[in-house]
C-alpha cells in the first residue's frame, strides 16, 4: 500500500476489520431471516439485500493491500474468514496466501481446490512458489512444475533443495546484472530500458561473462558519478556476498552489522546464483524471535488463533508431556520425604518456595546463557569467568533471599505447634536449603543450555524445562533433607 | 565493512575475537613476566615485544567494522574490555559506542573522561548524538550541545523530545529532497552536484517551497522514467508517512507489511521533518525481541555478561521478590490444609504436579493471547470464540491428562500404606484436580493479559508471573481441598 498514509493505513487496516466483520454479521442476519421464511437458498442468493452487501465487501477487500487483507484473514474465526476468502479476487489469491502465517494458510488451502492452487501459484515469482510449495498438496505441485518453463522449474526446485533456515531458502531470483567493461551512460540508458526495477534494488550485480560476480553498482554512485566513468571504476569490489547454504540467521546478523538492503548470493565458483533483501531478513527476523517466544511457552508452532480445539491441542501436548515426566520425577523424590512430612507438615508448605525461587534465579541465568550462544559472544576463554558471575550472584542472592525466607519462616511457625522443632531451626534450614539451591540454580541455568547446545539441539528450547526440572528436584531433596537430618 | 564477504566476515568477527583475546594474553604475559624482574612499569612499556605486540593489536582494531569492534568488546572481560577500548581510535570511538549494547556502553563510559566523550560525540550525526546523550553525564551533553551549531542543536533536542519507543526517537535528519516542478534531468544533475547521497536513500522526499511534503521520488523512477519527464508527473503522491510521535513499533510493522526501505516523518501541518530509515527498524525489532525474552525471565534490563556481581544482582531482585511474594502466598493456602498433609503425606507429593501442570498449560494460553493483542488481531467481536476455543483445549487436555494422572497416582499408591484411604479415591481426587486446574489455568491464561493490558501495563511482562501465581495457588487449594474432603 505504497500510496497510504501509515498513520492511516494502521487504523485503516483494525477499521478495515471492523467493518469487513460488519458486513459479515449483516450478511449473515439476512441469511437467517430469509431462512426464517425458509426461502430456498438459490432465492435468497438472488435477494437485492445480500447481492449489495457481498459487492460492498468484495470492494472493500480489492482496495486493501495483500498485507491488510492477509491481517483480516488471521483475525477472523475460521468460517467467516473462508467467506471472505471467497470473495478476494483470484489473481491476489497467490500474494495474499504469502503473507498470512502458516496456520491460517493451512486454512485457506484446505478451502481451494487444485486449479485454484496452481492458478494462485503460478501468478508468483519463482522463489515465492517455493516458500508456498511445501503446503500445497503434492499433485498441485506436479501441476505447478509441469505448467513453468524450464529455467523457472530450475529455480523453483533449486529453491526447495535448500534448508529453510537457510539463505538458499530465503534468497530470490529477481536481480538486475551490468557488465563492468561499460560506462555509467550505457548503464542508465540499460535501465531505461528495461522500464522498472525489481523490488528493494539499491544496486546492481557487476558481472563476468561466465556469470562471476564482479562486486556491485550501487545506484547511488550510479547517480553522482560522471556518466562517461566505466562501472569498474564506480563500483565496489568486494561487496558482502553470501553463498546459499550459508544460516539465514547468519545472514540477517550480517544485514543488521552492516546495513545492507539487497546482497547477492553467489555459489563456490563465485558465480552469481540469487539475491537476498532486506524485506525477507526482517520478516525472517520477525518469524524467529515469535517462534522463540512460543517455543518458550512450549507452543511447538504457531498457532491459528480459531483452529480447532483437537489441533491445537495436539500442538501443546509435547510440552506438558514432558513437564508431566519431570514434575513426576520432582515429586518421587518428595515421596522419599513422606515420613519426614508426617511429622512436621510445615515442610510441605515451604518447600514449594524454595523449588520456585531456585526455579525463577535459574531460568535468569539459563536466559542469557542461551542469549550469548546465540550471538556467539561465549567461547572458551571468556565462559569460565561467566560461570564465575553467575556463581557470585547466586551466593549474593542466597545470602539475601535465603535470610528473608528464614525470618519469614521463624516468624510464621513461631507460635505453631511443630512438635518439639523449634521455629528457629525451621527458619535456618529453610535459608540453608534457599542458599544451596539457588547456587544449583546457576549450576543449572549455566550448564543446561552448554549440555543441549553440545546435543546439537537449540538451548531456547529446551533450556527452560531441564532448568527447572533440576532447581524443582534438587530444591525439594535439599530442603526435605536437611530438614530430615537436623529436624527429625 | 561493505568490502567483505559476510561469510569470511562472520568467520572474521570470530576470529578476530580469538586473535585479540590471544594478543591480550600475550600481553599479561609479557607484564607477568616482566613483573617478576620486578623492572618498573616505564622501563616495561619500552620493551619492544610489548611495543610489536600493542601495535599488532591496535592494527587488528583499526582495519575491524565498527559492529564488529563492538561484538569484540562485548565479548571481553571488564579489564581487557578497557585495554582494547584504549587501543580503539579516538576518532571511532563514537561510532562503537553507537553499536555496543546499552550494558557495555556504560562500562566503556565510566573509563572516559569528559574530554575524550565530547569529542567522541561530536563526530555523530544529530540523530546518533540524540540516542547517546542519555548515557552522558550532564555536564558533558551540556558541553556538547554548546559546540553545535543552532541548527543541529535544534535537531538534537527535539529527538531528545520525543519518547524513546516513539518514531521521533528513531528518525534522522538525512535525506535529500526535490522540488516537483523540476525535470528528472535537473534532479539527475543535482544529485551528481550532492556527489553522494545519505545511506540507505531509495527516494528522494519531494516537498513544496514551505516544506510540506508533497510525495517521494524514488531512485527506481528517477532512473527508468524520461529525463524531460517532470517530477511531479513521475512521483508517487501518496507516500506512506509517519508522524514523529507515532509508536515505533507501528511503524516497524508498517515496514515489514509495505516493504519499505526508507519513509518520510511529517508533522501535523504535513511538513518533512525527519526520515526513518529500515536499518534502524530492524536495530529496533531485535532490541524488542531481545528485551521481551529477557524479561519473560525477570532480567529488568539487558546484562553485561561480564558485568559486576552487584548489579546483575540487583537487576534480578524485583523480580525474584515478585516471586518469592506469590510463591509465599501459594505457601499459605498449603499452610490451611497441613491437617490433611499430617495425616496423608501423599498428598505433598502430588500437589505440586496439579500446579505445576495447570501453570505450563496455563502459560501456553497466555502467550498466544498476548500475542493477539501485540498483533491486534483480538477484538471484542473475536474474544469470546478465543476463550471458548482455549476453554475447550483445557477441557480435553484435563480429561486427557487428569486420566493419565490418576492411573498414575493410582499405581504409585496401589501398595503403600494410606491409613484408611483407598490408592483409586486418591486417583480420582488427582484426576478431578487436575481437570479443574486445566480450566483455571485457561481462565488465568486468557484474563491475567486482559486484566494487565486494561491497567495500561504490557502484557508482556506480567501475564507470566500472574498466570502461574494463580494456577498454583489454586491447584494446591484444588487439589488439597477436594482430598480434604472426600479422603479424609
Amino acid at each position: 500500500m505504497d500510496d497510504q498514509h501509515e498513520d492511516k493505513a494502521k487504523e485503516h487496516v483494525e477499521d478495515s476489520l471492523e467493518q469487513v466483520m460488519l458486513l459479515i454479521a449483516r450478511q449473515k442476519l439476512v441469511e437467517s431471516l430469509v431462512h426464517k421464511q425458509d426461502m430456498p437458498r438459490h432465492e435468497l442468493v438472488e435477494t437485492l439485500v445480500h447481492k449489495q452487501n457481498l459487492a460492498e465487501l468484495t470492494h472493500k477487500l480489492d482496495e486493501m493491500h495483500p498485507a491488510d487483507v492477509a491481517y483480516v484473514l488471521e483475525a477472523l474465526p475460521l468460517e467467516d474468514r473462508l467467506l471472505v476468502w471467497d470473495l478476494v479476487k483470484a489473481e491476489r489469491d497467490g500474494e495474499i496466501l504469502l503473507e498470512v502465517s502458516d496456520a491460517v494458510r493451512e486454512t485457506l488451502i484446505e478451502a481451494m481446490n487444485n486449479r485454484e492452487l496452481v492458478a494462485a501459484a503460478a501468478s508468483l515469482d519463482t522463489d515465492e512458489i517455493a516458500d508456498l510449495a511445501p503446503d500445497l498438496p503434492k499433485d498441485v505441485v506436479q501441476e505447478l512444475m509441469k505448467s513453468l518453463d524450464h529455467a523457472k522449474r530450475l529455480q523453483v526446485e533449486s529453491s526447495l533443495s535448500y534448508d529453510e533456515d537457510s539463505v538458499g531458502a530465503l534468497m530470490d531470483y529477481d536481480f538486475v546484472t551490468i557488465r563492468c567493461d561499460v560506462t555509467l551512460e550505457t548503464g542508465l540508458r540499460y535501465l531505461r530500458m528495461l522500464g522498472d526495477l525489481p523490488p528493494q534494488t539499491d544496486k546492481l550485480f557487476v558481472v563476468e561473462r561466465d556469470g562471476r560476480l564482479l562486486g556491485t553498482l550501487p545506484l547511488k554512485r550510479l547517480l553522482v558519478h560522471d556518466p562517461e566513468a566505466h562501472v569498474a571504476a564506480v563500483m565496489s569490489d568486494e561487496p558482502v556476498t553470501f553463498h546459499p547454504s550459508d544460516e539465514a540467521s547468519d545472514a540477517a546478523q550480517a544485514f543488521e552489522r552492516y546495513d545492507l538492503v539487497t546482497a547477492p548470493v553467489v555459489d563456490a565458483k563465485e558465480r552469481l546464483v540469487g539475491r537476498l533483501t532486506v524485506d525477507v531478513v526482517l520478516d525472517y527476523i520477525r518469524a524467529e524471535s515469535e517462534s522463540d517466544l512460543l517455543q518458550a511457552a512450549g507452543l511447538r508452532e504457531e498457532e491459528d488463533l480459531f483452529t480447532t480445539v483437537w489441533k491445537a491441542a495436539k500442538n501443546r501436548w509435547l510440552w506438558l508431556g514432558i513437564n508431566l515426566v519431570t514434575a513426576l520425577i520432582a515429586s518421587r523424590v518428595v515421596g522419599l520425604f513422606e515420613g519426614s512430612i508426617e511429622k512436621l507438615a510445615a515442610l510441605a508448605a515451604l518447600m514449594p518456595i524454595v523449588a520456585g525461587m531456585g526455579g525463577n534465579s535459574g531460568n535468569q541465568t539459563s536466559t542469557l546463557v542461551v542469549r550469548g550462544f546465540a550471538l556467539g559472544l561465549i567461547n572458551k576463554d571468556n565462559s569460565k569467568r561467566l560461570l564465575a558471575k553467575e556463581l557470585g550472584i547466586s551466593v549474593l542472592n542466597g545470602a539475601v533471599w535465603g535470610s528473608i525466607m528464614g525470618v519469614v519462616a521463624y516468624l510464621l511457625y513461631r507460635d505453631a505447634p511443630l512438635g518439639g522443632v523449634t521455629a528457629m531451626a525451621l527458619g535456618a534450614v529453610m535459608a540453608a536449603a534457599m542458599m544451596l539451591n539457588l547456587i544449583v540454580a546457576a549450576l543449572a541455568g549455566y550448564f543446561a543450555p552448554a549440555v543441549i547446545d553440545r546435543f546439537g539441539r537449540d538451548p531456547a528450547f529446551g533450556s527452560a524445562v531441564l532448568t527447572t526440572f533440576i532447581t524443582d528436584s534438587m530444591g525439594f531433596f535439599i530442603f526435605l533433607g536437611l530438614a530430615t537430618v537436623f529436624l527429625l
